[in-house]
């Protein structure tokens, strides 16, 4: 059921700045953690029935990504230089001129919003990475779930709020919202600091722009769309074609086509001879069930309006199922002639494979491309010159860039980087994913002259919290 | 003379991303500091013909700090800690599924638009703290020059171009454009990857405004106004009453009250006896020129509209000289019930004095207030307890808190914070000085599974510039 404004003003006014220390966040993230993994036999079913994924691997791995993501931020939390504390103490020979004693630390920027995703029910919903690293910041979160699987983000947040109350987090640090109105509200409301958001571009877009349009514009964090360009060599065409083929076909048919680091796009030399291994490959690939009717419905129309354009071939062979997995042939001077359709994100199973004559029309490809999540390549130590100068190019479309491999499957570690310039995300200097993602959520305050009784920990003299911290210019 | 559009497209084309290293712009940041010093006989008379401000000590300590902050730049690029640089190795063993090696580290964003402000000629304008972190991140920079000052900004410009030129810097790293209609376009540009501004609240929105509603939005750095709250506590008031007074009209009036800094209501307990202190020190602050005949205006209006407001009482004689400092006060509740006028920033030499009754109603009048750039307090070691109560307000305030020293005077630091939540800034989790500011203009890149031939210095292996990294969840 919809959230209505009266409830929804009362959870903004519950998610009051309590304030908290990052010993006692550890805690909360280690509670919820293991009360959702206590859960799993409970929740799993939930999401499967919601979201047509498959149990196992897929959702099981899921949550343990996500329980492990909390306890991930208990770790960035522990480590403690995720606040940034640094201390300049009186100067009065700095050569500006005479410098106050200031000190400087990163505290929680207030009630964020966070607008769930569809296609990780666990990953990136109620209990996933923008709660995670928003709660590890120190800030009450409300969550606005995903109408694809409404009964288990109720009760996700049910076990999440008791795990909280249980460690002993404050009334109004989390709560779960339902309902567009009341998603919008939220992002309007005067109190709330920051939203964050993966979705897609036109959804993700809209919710920007009513964030930077309210009379106070917050910070919008919205992960959007990306199509995640693979390029492939020569010489690794000639060592390992069949094996590359492999790869692609699981990398973009993995969980339906529905994730948003999916290869959409191959660019392969032309006369690379894979055809024929990528239409036998792609036939062996079976039909699966979209995660819902909205999204089925855009796959769908997204691939006929593929298979309808003039200059696309395709490769897969027209299907009775029209849920299985599609794949597209078109040559680089037709793609970058062929307008906006070839070069957009289509959710769900299908790809297409864009064959270049040269290096130039390759990068020109590069070129007509916008940023997104990730940019692959694919060569042989003997190209190491020729990826050295596609590099540039690469650089300048994603936040994440690998080396033969899939972009498929995002880890979480202190290196992540899940972003990129727009449309990848509304924020490029960001990362919803990774350790830095907690700095989305914080908000620097500096405090001139004050005496140690009235200093935050993280700042006073005797450095109570044991922080990393830089004073007087020097890392400690 | 306006930039034409023609030219202002041969300038952004220009302004493409030429890679350089830190150990690169730390020559060109040390050149151009070095070039700006040695031309100060030259650009300081120009600054005192164009914006009316004393050459001695203004104008010389505001240029000393100029060419200072690019040095400190300098020194934030020999630190190397900006760049964040992170790496996982491949570990089988990761909790959530093996993790592969991946690497991170902040690039530059791509060119900048950096809208130079009036009150700061040098800081804040054509060589000021955004050129300088923005250079120092490696970003292309074209300054909009503003029209309080054009000569003084085509003369610094082109000492700052050849200066560049000097230490190597590639063609198209820096220009100045003027007009408003150029600073717009530049703004709207493709190519352009950032923009900062520092200025007044309808300027500062319209320029976000413009930068959000692009068909790729990007970063729009804006720091635009603040009323600068002072809090002073009975004790404080009885035990130097005077010596607070004396502060504050120096510090309000400081500059003719055009810093963005500038305390603009004093609050103070009812019965503090200070109004005839007030009343004599204020007749002893002489008119100074305002920057130029539109910032005059605007304070002359702002005053006679505060003179005239039905609750608000001059502090300070109706003089002939209306450009004389002016002062004004109001009870707590008047100030509550009087409207956005109170509560409004006006630029210039003037400020209000608030008599709160109680703490009760001192809380009230902070929760009435919008966000800034400072909150200050003045307080004896006696009201300790009630300084901590105050702080979570004052905290939320602002984002830099004194205590017991006055807001103007920002110091170029390692641990200084000049920003705030809206309308202090546009950006509430960045600063515009201090060793931070050069933050706003990297975006971080992710590489995974990269051989240390095609990795960036910042990440290889035998880390050749020897950065403070972190490796393997633990700092190096």
């Amino acid at each position: 059921m919809d959230t209505d404004l009266y409830e929804l003003d009362r959870v903004i006014a519950a998610a009051a700045s309590a304030e908290s220390t990052p010993a006692e966040r550890i805690a909360w993230l280690d509670g919820v953690a293991d009360a959702l993994d206590a859960a799993a036999d409970e929740l799993i079913p939930l999401a499967a029935g919601e979201t047509r994924l498959p149990e196992t691997p897929r959702l099981r791995g899921e949550l343990a990504r996500t329980t492990f993501q909390l306890r991930f931020f208990a770790e960035v939390l522990a480590d403690g230089a995720y606040l940034d504390a640094t201390v300049d103490h009186a100067d009065p020979g700095w050569p500006m001129g005479p410098r106050p004693d200031i000190r400087r630390a990163l505290l929680p920027i207030g009630p964020v919003v966070v607008f769930a995703a569809s296609n990780f029910p666990f990953a990136f919903s109620v209990a996933g990475g923008d709660t995670a690293s928003a709660l590890a910041a120190g800030c009450p979160v409300v969550v606005k779930a995903h109408p694809g699987h409404p009964r288990l983000s109720e009760r996700t947040g049910a076990i999440v709020r008791a795990a909280l109350t249980e460690a002993g987090a404050p009334e109004g640090i989390f709560a779960v919202i339902h309902g567009v109105e009341a998603g919008v509200e939220a992002l309007r409301h005067p109190a709330v600091a920051a939203a964050s958001f993966t979705g897609s571009v036109p959804g993700g877009r809209a919710l920007f722009d009513i964030a930077t349009a309210r009379p106070r514009p917050i910070p919008f964090y919205g992960e959007l769309g990306s199509v995640n360009p693979v390029v492939v060599l020569p010489d690794a065409v000639r060592a390992r074609g069949p094996e590359i083929v492999a790869g692609y076909l699981d990398s973009f048919t993995l969980g339906a086509g529905q994730f948003c680091t999916k290869p959409g796009l191959l660019l392969v030399p032309a006369g690379h001879g894979l055809t024929e291994p990528l239409r036998i490959g792609i036939e062996t690939k079976p039909a699966q069930p979209l995660l819902n009717s909205r999204i089925t419905e855009g796959f769908l129309a997204g691939a006929t309006r593929l298979r309808a354009h003039r200059s696309v071939t395709p490769i897969s062979a027209p299907d009775e199922d029209p849920l299985r997995p599609k794949l597209f042939g078109v040559s680089a001077t037709d793609f970058l002639a062929g307008g906006e359709l070839l070069r957009s994100e289509c959710f769900g199973p299908v790809s297409l494979v864009v064959e270049y004559e040269s290096t130039g029309e390759l990068l020109e490809v590069l070129d007509a491309l916008e940023p997104g999540l990730t940019a692959s390549l694919f060569a042989q130590d003997t190209e190491i010159d020729a990826a050295r100068a596609l590099l540039p190019a690469l650089t300048g479309l994603a936040g994440r860039l690998l080396w033969n491999q899939w972009p498929t499957g995002v880890t979480v570690t202190w290196a992540q980087q899940h972003g990129g310039p727009y449309p990848a995300t509304t924020a490029p200097t960001t990362t919803s994913v990774g350790a830095a993602a907690i700095s989305r959520f914080l908000r620097p305050v500096a405090w001139q002259g004050f005496p140690d009784a009235l200093l935050p920990p993280a700042v006073r003299s005797d450095n109570p919290w044991a922080l990393p911290r830089r004073v007087d210019g020097k890392r400690e």
